[in-house]
């Protein structure tokens, strides 16, 4: 709750994470090989391949990452934190977060918006076309906005963005309204041409989920430096690569917890349905750890609905419920209809193991193919069995029974 | 409500309001004379006449416009609006808003921000530097920029304020937002230099009630078209110039109902109290007229806290009274706290009359002394002789008891 997290800078990836200086795809989720990958993560990797020139076509890029011609490895283990199948490579531009407080700094590619995206498995031409626009103009503009302005102090969004009805992970129309306004002048007085901030102005206008990856470079940035407390049981990191679930915990450090991923429930866009549906994944359950996402439903009503959790009542006992698997409520963070009740902060494995509640997450759903791309969004539960298996193995360190 | 108001344009005032090629001031509420005039509207007139460099000085000004050197009129005379002191002249400029589905135009100044502003009564160079620099740069852009956008539909972001905490009187940091985000591309587009633009999006970043005055256009807008329809009962402004409170009804035209204008009951800023408040000031409460700011007060719990009218339930009565004197409920404006009702539309001086429930307005509170600006926010509600006196007027005028 100490941590003031500041957006410093928007820089390649490879500038800040020296791994990617070789053909290194990042993912979300915790590590898996290429044979137990989902289709869409696939999908994106082929994509990846292309975008960086590594192979000439989806085919080979396939035949490349099946082949061990690239290297795979967790967002997570280099301060990094990704949507959906939360690809990084190195010419991708990536948000720096500062966390002042602790002086650890994390990062996070920046939102492409709706349709095709890399983040749900697409690869195509329009996908690769958008991705090297954000590398040659939205990310470098934004860097020197954000530069320019000396850093955006995050926190304060996140206090009035619940007061307007984001939650901060399937909706964040009101966060990504206020930063636009915050950064706008900053992007003018940093622009080279009118036309080219135009369309940096449009991009950002046009998606009202450009603050989600935002919030997750923030709540990374929050959540790193409560890794390694002796004997502490909260949860440093949650997050999910399409096939697994995966867990950090304080005192077990860089440990994975893992069980299988679930199946998110929601309501599909026209034309699909569950059978469509891919399993949870993404990086982007870092909201969560933090308090908002599904843990700050009451906020979001609206979001209620888009997710298929019901009406405003059921916000309501979301929010309520994951008050039992926490260690506090975050005051600086409010919910109105809670009568200005902090946001759940802080999840506990013994909580959540004691209680048999599984945090909840708000999470966009991608069709189970490559290429296809998101076909709803839902909520889904963390799955059990992470938080019993990082039980006992805090346990089995604290010599505890 | 079938109204489809469109920000089309900004220009100077005179451009569209023919009168004021002459020595006129507008001004809020009903028509008044200088002597009976609130200290406040007297620094506002004394302010812009000087701003027009009709005179040198505030002295000089307030001689000339006691003495008749300038004449007065209501901005609701010319299809206009301001708020507060709602002071227009020839050089100001206005934003054009077009009812496309009734053709009519409204016009209403540019928000000033906070601080020292004219509609708050001041008037010294600070206060007139920043409306030359409205006149000089803001207002050209945003007029470039609108036209540009070929207009700017303006229902939609009262729909989504109210689900972010807006009401449209008091709280306008979520549609600011939003409209900051639609235009923002537009003025890049137009921008003559990167550094003006700049100066435009942090004014506009900066000030919270930029808004308020595009709602207000718009209020006046919509109502126009519901005057003079025969026996109609419902209420096409209302406003008030500091000492008078004045209605005027659909079916009696263009015929003012005035009475003394009531003290709003609300917090005042450090160092200011209840002594220190001028009687309620402006042509805001054209929002109350089309269902929004008091009475959408359910959807903005956090205005509710600001205004004095209490917590998040008080604002939830606040809303379902104002249900008991309209002809009904708008389904395109809805608030999410009551089960997505719409908000209650049109005041009907009958139902008012019969039930004794005044309308009520949020508002801001000026000082009562020229040149000292706002001292609080706060509740006011409308004197109930002005429905009355109307009420009898429409029985004469339909020859019934």
């Amino acid at each position: 709750m100490s941590g003031n997290p500041v957006w410093i800078d928007v820089l390649p990836a490879e500038k800040v994470i020296p791994v990617l200086k070789d053909k290194v795809v990042l993912h979300a989720g915790p590590p898996i090989s290429w044979e137990r990958m989902c289709g869409p993560l696939k999908g994106a990797i082929a994509g990846a391949i292309v975008f960086e020139k590594w192979a000439p076509d989806l085919a080979t890029a396939t035949e490349m990452a099946a082949g061990g011609g690239v290297t795979f490895h967790p967002n997570h283990h280099f301060g990094a934190v990704g949507p959906m199948t939360g690809i990084t490579t190195r010419s991708m531009p990536v948000m720096v977060v500062e966390n002042r407080t602790f002086k650890n700094r994390s990062f996070c590619t920046l939102n492409e918006g709706l349709g095709k995206v890399m983040r749900f498995g697409g690869n195509d031409q329009e996908v690769l076309n958008r991705l090297a626009w954000m590398r040659d103009v939205l990310g470098p503009d934004l860097g020197s906005a954000v530069r320019a302005a000396g850093g955006i102090e995050l926190k304060g969004f996140i206090g009035r963005g619940l007061s307007m009805g984001d939650e901060m992970h399937q909706r964040n129309v009101a966060c990504t309204s206020l930063i636009l306004r915050a950064i706008a002048p900053w992007l003018a007085r940093t622009a080279k041409d009118t036309n080219r901030l135009a369309e940096v102005l449009a991009s950002i206008g046009a998606n009202d989920q450009f603050f989600l990856n935002v919030a997750m470079a923030m709540g990374k940035a929050i959540m790193d430096p409560v890794k390694g407390i002796e004997g502490s049981s909260v949860v440093t990191a949650m997050c999910r690569n399409g096939t697994d679930f995966g867990i950090r915990v304080s005192a077990t450090g860089d440990q994975w917890f893992v069980a299988p991923v679930e199946m998110p429930e929601g309501l599909y866009f026209a034309g699909y349905g569950p059978a469509d549906a891919n399993p949870d994944m993404g990086d982007s359950a870092i909201v969560e750890t933090i308090g908002v996402g599904g843990f700050a439903m009451a906020a979001s009503p609206a979001v209620a609905g888009f997710v298929g959790a019901g009406s405003a009542s059921s916000a309501l006992a979301f929010t309520r419920t994951m008050s039992q698997i926490v260690v506090g409520e975050n005051p600086q963070w409010t919910i109105p209809a809670l009568d200005f009740a902090g946001v759940p902060t802080g999840i506990d494995i013994r909580l959540v193991a004691d209680t048999g509640i599984a945090p909840v997450i708000n999470t966009g759903i991608a069709h189970k193919e490559a290429g296809v791309g998101q076909v709803g969004a839902g909520v889904v539960r963390a799955p059990l069995d992470c938080f019993i298996h990082a039980a006992r193995a805090l346990s089995n360190k604290l010599g505890v029974q």
